[in-house]
């Protein structure tokens, strides 16, 4: 068999798996924001009857998942692997969640970028003929994501206007190997880079080197240019690691032009006093199964690339003054 | 193509991939165990001249990782992917050392099962024809993992005697798509199953069920009996879980006999007052790419189950009162 393998860091799918349904849960915040009709629930509170917000996100995920599955119709004995991540310690949104489903189950780490990293290792676990179908889904939760990296949310500290929003949310997606559906035709698994940044608040310019990486690298690999892209969605840079992203970009000889959108920017409007837009597992993971799918399945975006950002930080190697490493993930989605 | 796979849980490789080398690197304590001649590199102390226990843990999986590449002599160009997990929260130990390695990565978490995660999944994106060589590697250390888990070391708690002793060490295999050395032949991914232990000192409890159901399918799945294979290791149930394990097995009518072994007990021996035996990471992945390795080199061993175990512990869960899920992920290689 050929390698299907281009350039240094691409792969291209011999048989491209199809997006068979996405479904999407969000919190009230992103549910008043300008992409509240693409949504497939939104909560009216933070924890939804929990004791905990860490149970309430577990559980946010949970619904997405089952959502995404019900959507599809597949009896889940056709579903050989869940794919799971987010951002608390020990992915224990994630663990949860895959013991209510008892699935085969895979955890990965890839902080906001986890949900492209899903759909990378789902498609290429489908295309190498190792598995049917792949449940991916993915969360974040304003408060369990505050608390543990950064202050609780009940102290109500100031925040930086650099900083940006974590997302309560949960995306799913049903990746399968034949079917209806947008396809997913390559993937590029991004390495990390690290320009020094160690301010927790300012995950977007610890992103952006490795975003911007890796759309080099992908465009490179499979030799093609930004126009050749109706959106490449980066998720979540947020306005300060966009800007920063662009600019790097632009010294790299790319006119990214206007299809050059952050799902972080997406998210939420002026109006909401997010600072520097959304971030989090759950935010390119909802703006996606919603908004993206929506558009993608009308036919008003053909080809879209994601690029998933990570900024793999963490609150004792900041306390011990480590700077924080960035990766950044990209999938080529097709109508 | 057929899907390459089999039963409910067990994907089985067409090409499997070879494990072209290993290197392990582990802590004094480990280096002055039973298994002392079988590793590749022991430190003199827990620190290497580090500023931090985390810091050293990095740098050790970044030793593991060198020399497995080095000991290959595969160039680093040729290695598609790498593939990393430890127990530290959002992975610091395996982003560091992603950081310097530069390669493409994907980061798992499957705590104390990652190495047998990483083998699978990197023997599943080789076999389906995504990467020429993958490089995988995982790490634990006693002091940082106690201090994240439990208590800080230096504190001097007196330990419970059914706990396992965190090891400090770290393992690295190479698998390729061709070259000479054991193969990966077929890979089992577990499902979550928690029976209700909310003891953190109580890993092999938690950890037993889903072992044990991992080795049920894999044996199902494959129309096997445990005498097909010279060895079944688990890593690391300790003697607590190694126990339960057996007893659960043999109630499912399964009777391991002689061949079920456990790497965390394996790692120490009785004088060195680790009570119920080894765990992290790191230990199976030791006990895995020095001693089984070699015997599987000599011919001592032809066909292995590595059976790797992971209590899914997190220190939040734990203080809102939630129980610990466990997983098993299984892997067989064959001399």
């Amino acid at each position: 068999m050929d390698l299907k393998r281009v350039g240094n860091q691409t792969v291209v799918f011999a048989n491209p798996p199809v997006i068979l349904s996405s479904y999407s849960v969000v919190g009230p915040k992103e549910g008043q924001g300008p992409l509240k009709k693409t949504f497939s629930k939104v909560w009216k509170d933070q924890i939804d009857g929990e004791k905990s917000w860490e149970l309430a996100e577990s559980k946010m995920l949970q619904e997405a998942l089952q959502g995404a599955i019900d959507q599809a119709g597949i009896p889940k004995e056709q579903i050989d692997f869940m794919l799971a991540g987010d951002l608390l310690n020990q992915l224990i949104s994630s663990n949860f969640a895959a013991r209510q489903m008892a699935l085969p189950f895979i955890g990965i780490y890839g902080a906001c970028s986890t949900m492209a990293l899903g759909m990378a290792l789902g498609s290429m676990l489908i295309d190498g003929g190792f598995a049917r179908n792949v449940l991916v889904g993915v969360s974040s939760h304003h408060d369990t994501a505050e608390r543990q990296f950064r202050l609780p949310t009940e102290q109500g500290a100031q925040r930086a206007m650099y900083a940006q929003w974590t997302v309560t949310g949960a995306g799913s997606l049903l990746l399968g190997k034949s079917g209806d559906g947008p396809r997913i035709t390559s993937a590029t698994i991004g390495r990390i880079l690290d320009f020094d940044v160690n301010d927790a608040n300012n995950m977007g310019a610890a992103m952006a080197p490795a975003v911007s990486d890796t759309i080099l690298n992908h465009l490179h690999d499979l030799q093609r240019k930004p126009v050749d892209y109706d959106l490449i969605a980066s998720g979540d840079l947020g306005t300060v690691g966009s800007a920063l992203a662009a600019e790097v970009l632009k010294k790299s000889g790319l006119d990214m032009g206007t299809g050059f959108k952050d799902c972080g920017v997406m998210m939420y409007d002026a109006s909401q006093d997010v600072h520097a837009g959304g971030s989090g597992c759950g935010c390119s993971a909802a703006v996606f199964a919603g908004d993206i799918m929506q558009r993608m399945k009308v036919g008003a975006l053909k080809r879209v690339l994601l690029v998933g950002s990570g900024a793999l930080h963490s609150s004792t190697s900041i306390l011990q003054g480590e700077s924080i490493p960035g990766i950044g993930h990209a999938v080529a989605i097709e109508a």
